[in-house]
């Protein structure tokens, strides 16, 4: 057993590794080192901080029983030594000793360790454009950085913000901006699409139109050229190709970069991405030398490739098993699934694998169904629906990745965990029509919207169901190159019929066998129903007619109402 | 391909064959037959119709779009044809036809079929006691009970009613008449526990405290020896061994048995538990006849045991394999794992695989945490407690179990469904402990509460953490065979210092260190906490100081105030 482990950094993982080393071993030495002064917080609170949801900075950094983790705390309750405001600016793995300066003071001094733990998390990364040093432009990698901003906000300073980078974190600051302070914000993103990294095209439009419902200015495929301030009274021009937004604030969240340099600096390998390389027992190149959380690189274990994921879940499941293996155990982390949840505003939004381009990307040929349904029993009252794309590869038929959306989060949730982790286990189509989650009218239906996309899914491959996106049906039906076979009921129908006349067909499911005769045979048709079992019914029961040029509406109206209003 | 499929029942199962392979083929003759009139309903919503969160029966057999279930959806809609009214009377498997009667006119008839599906579901039972077919003594086994027991409901006649049978049915109807209708409910179950089959010793006694503090007067270990009617206003006596209950009204749910009836008297193969047995397609030893559902015994993928598992999520999903197969393909059903969800008032209680007892009794040594934990990160308000029993195997650490309950059921939910899609993969205590979820403060924890059930049994199992149940901490404190160690903050044990003086110790963790002396030495203790991980830590300092005397509450305070509140 180790006598002196030495952790750097007190965030997430480095407070993990040591509480759980100290509960294996009552007489190991453990001392942490951060630069910070506030340690062993929730970062991934700080936008619930900022929206108001969390009063106190503090909360953050205390327990359930709100004791205040500091260095006190970690020294009379647990034997750990935290020295804070001191940098470690070097490992000299010879001697087995890590070169601390003291913040404070500048004074240095050398730490040995038996084992070391490099737990320097990740820093978000400032891009290059003019401008984006200035004071009111805004990082948030700590919690100075988050009451900084908090402070502006109270003191009613920011009126206009504009976020860059509509990932998740930039999200959850433009809902805490609009949601509680009223700031008129706007969010820039250069790709196409909100969460670039998690969504897929359905999935994404479903949380943009969330964002925009909610007054959040969406600005997509839109690079920032420079951030200017003007001289008199402070407030910035954010200059993008297509304009020029003025604002009090803003703030950069683009992405975050690894910590390594230490790691490089000390000889250890690092891989193509930033991150320090571990094995499956999380230890790097040095037998000595562990590391985990936000600055290494993680197998995905969908695409084989190497991620940086930069999620406090993994961050602790590190922690715990870093702590094992230096304690002799043999606690094996062989990779990520990228499991994502966050809420946008009253939305949950899951995912899990890869979307569909990544899927592509990683060389699979994957195939996807999209599924809307009520997250409980439609006979029971106060159902929310739940949207799905459910990913697959075509010649394995193995599920490549999930990702949902839905106004009951923890519903939404155990849909979407309950794939993540089967992931792993190689699980394909057949198994997801069949899989057995719980079932009560008050938290599911008989079959579920999981077992429902598995059906749907397992249809399209065999060839049965030939879908349609609802974004490229109203694509496809404004440029009037399909018609629409609107299989509700006459009454529900009606107000589309009225509005579109001859190229918005009704046929009630129940007299499609009788009328099948009214569709114009030269013509592409859309079957579309309320959540896309009649619509697939319909495509059925015309195929069996000889009429097979139809395509389906996947998750029917109620996936074009979660998407796009303006049809009527 | 068959031409002419019969189909022997209409409620669940029997529709999904029939629609399911509809879409598949659109040319084979479907011939479904039922006794009742009524067909193609939700039978685990009739709680919620007695109990009014659903209105009208007919919401019970309608599609989420409003169209009535009836012969005529069937066969305008899906080409079906559904006779009413009309029983299998016998099967000749020589000439391959069903022997059927009309009960309307009492006709007989010969259909035949090339292929045959059995969904005659099950049938409550009525125990032999004296008085049980009394007109007042009800069953519920179709629509037509349920709307005649709402009937007297809604008439004002019930006061008082008696259940007998507290599994999930008596439960969901206990609520059903005491939420909405008022009516003094008492629930008789023979077995020391409510939901003896599905749950545990800790998590019943939540279920129990739920049901009583909703004014459901609950009796345990109870037998019914008798039911009377007063001959001159008609009510009811139920006579247990240990008294005489009044009521205008007592409802039998003390289990279902197997409609295999027709199939034993056809030859086909049935098991010691009386459900007909399958392959793993879902067909009987005549390989023209299939059947699923209720009336079968299934495997249970963990005990290997067969098992009736009379669940409306498994009969949809054995009736879309039946009909794959049916249609020449080859798809496989192994087992269940008895996934289990209901909700007990504003309680959501969840299951799958085996309890303690039942590991026991399939040959397993099982070991068990038990954990409470809130819903969400602590620092994100409105967290809902989720309690949790995690149950493995000593020596394979493999799990056997899982059970759950808490006010947020969906979030409940997620968690037992995750792990109840890994029982068939033989999923491990530390493949728990790194399950890779979803987190999102407003959603779960870094940590979550699965993770730490695992890092608990881990932690257990490893005998680090030698734990002791709240019920049985309750029952020796009482007893003054052990004194309580309380590690919380000294505000929050005052009160219990102060009513059990000397025998209820409080010194604050952060203080242990240094103030373990304090300790009597020739005395067990437990140690208790909010929520047992700092119970846990205490254990691990007193060890290390050569104290090893002590038991860990497993759950914390927060499980002794779900299950028992009178310690104060």
């Amino acid at each position: 057993m180790p006598k002196r482990v030495v952790i750097i950094g007190a965030v997430a993982l480095g407070p993990k590794v040591a509480c759980r080393l100290r509960r294996l071993d009552p007489d190991v030495e453990i001392t942490v080192i951060d630069r910070d002064d506030l340690i062993s917080y929730g970062g991934c609170g700080i936008p619930y901080y900022v929206g108001g949801d969390v009063n106190e900075l503090e909360d953050l950094y205390s327990t359930a029983s709100h004791a205040r983790r500091d260095t006190e705390f970690f020294r009379t309750g647990k034997g750990i030594t935290i020295l804070t405001r001191v940098e470690a600016i070097a490992i000299d793995r010879k001697t087995k000793a890590v070169k601390v300066r003291h913040l404070q003071d500048g004074r240095e001094e050398l730490i040995g360790y038996d084992k070391l733990v490099i737990a320097t998390g990740s820093t978000p990364v400032r891009p290059p454009f003019l401008g984006s040093d200035l004071p009111m432009v805004k990082i948030v990698s700590n919690l100075h950085d988050a009451e900084a901003i908090k402070n502006l906000l109270k003191q009613g300073k920011v009126g206009r913000a504009v976020i860059i980078g509509a990932g998740a974190i930039g999200i959850e600051l433009a809902e805490a901006m609009t949601d509680l302070w009223g700031v008129e914000t706007t969010l820039i993103e250069m790709a196409d699409q909100v969460l670039p990294m998690a969504l897929g095209k359905t999935m994404t439009r479903i949380v943009r139109r969330q964002l925009e419902e909610h007054g959040v200015r969406l600005l997509l495929s839109e690079r920032v050229i420079r951030i200017g301030e003007d001289p008199d009274n402070g407030s910035l021009l954010v200059e993008t190709y297509s304009g020029a937004f003025p604002c009090d604030l803003v703030v950069l969240s683009t992405g975050i970069r690894p910590n390594s340099a230490l790691a490089v600096e000390a000889g250890l390998a690092v891989g193509r991405l930033g991150g320090i390389l571990v094995d499956n027992r999380l230890r790097t190149n040095d037998p000595d030398i562990y590391t985990g959380g936000d600055c290494i690189e993680q197998r995905h274990l969908i695409s084989g490739a190497h991620v940086i994921m930069p999620l406090g879940s993994l961050a602790n499941r590190h922690g715990r098993i870093i702590a094992d293996n230096i304690h002799g155990g043999s606690t094996l982390f062989t990779g990520t699934v990228g499991t994502f949840t966050m809420k946008v505003f009253d939305l949950g939004v899951c995912k899990a694998g890869l979307t569909f381009r990544q899927a592509i990307e990683a060389g699979f040929d994957p195939v996807f169904a999209v599924v809307s349904q009520p997250d409980h029993a439609h006979f029971y009252p106060s159902a929310q629906f739940i949207y799905m794309t459910l990913i697959a590869d075509r010649r394995t038929r193995k599920i490549l990745g999930i990702e949902a959306a839905g106004k009951n989060g923890p519903a939404v949730k155990a849909r979407v965990d309950a794939v993540a982790v089967l992931l792993r286990h190689g699980v394909d189509v057949d198994e997801i029509c069949s899989l057995e989650t719980g079932y009560a009218p008050p938290f599911s239906s008989a079959m579920d919207v999981i077992n429902n996309a598995g059906n749907v899914l397992d249809n399209i491959l065999a060839g049965k169901n030939r879908p349609i996106g609802a974004a490229e049906f109203i694509e496809k039906f404004r440029a009037d190159e399909i018609r629409t076979l609107d299989v509700r009921e006459a009454s529900t129908a009606a107000p589309f019929v009225e509005k579109y006349k001859e190229r918005w067909l009704n046929i009630p499911l129940s007299e499609l066998r009788e009328r099948y005769g009214e569709l114009a045979t030269d013509q592409p048709y859309c079957i579309l129903c309320d959540t896309a079992p009649r619509s697939y019914e319909a495509q059925v029961i015309l195929d069996a007619k000889g009429i097979t040029n139809t395509l389906n509406v996947q998750g029917g109206y109620a996936m074009i109402l979660a998407t796009d209003s303006t049809l009527l």
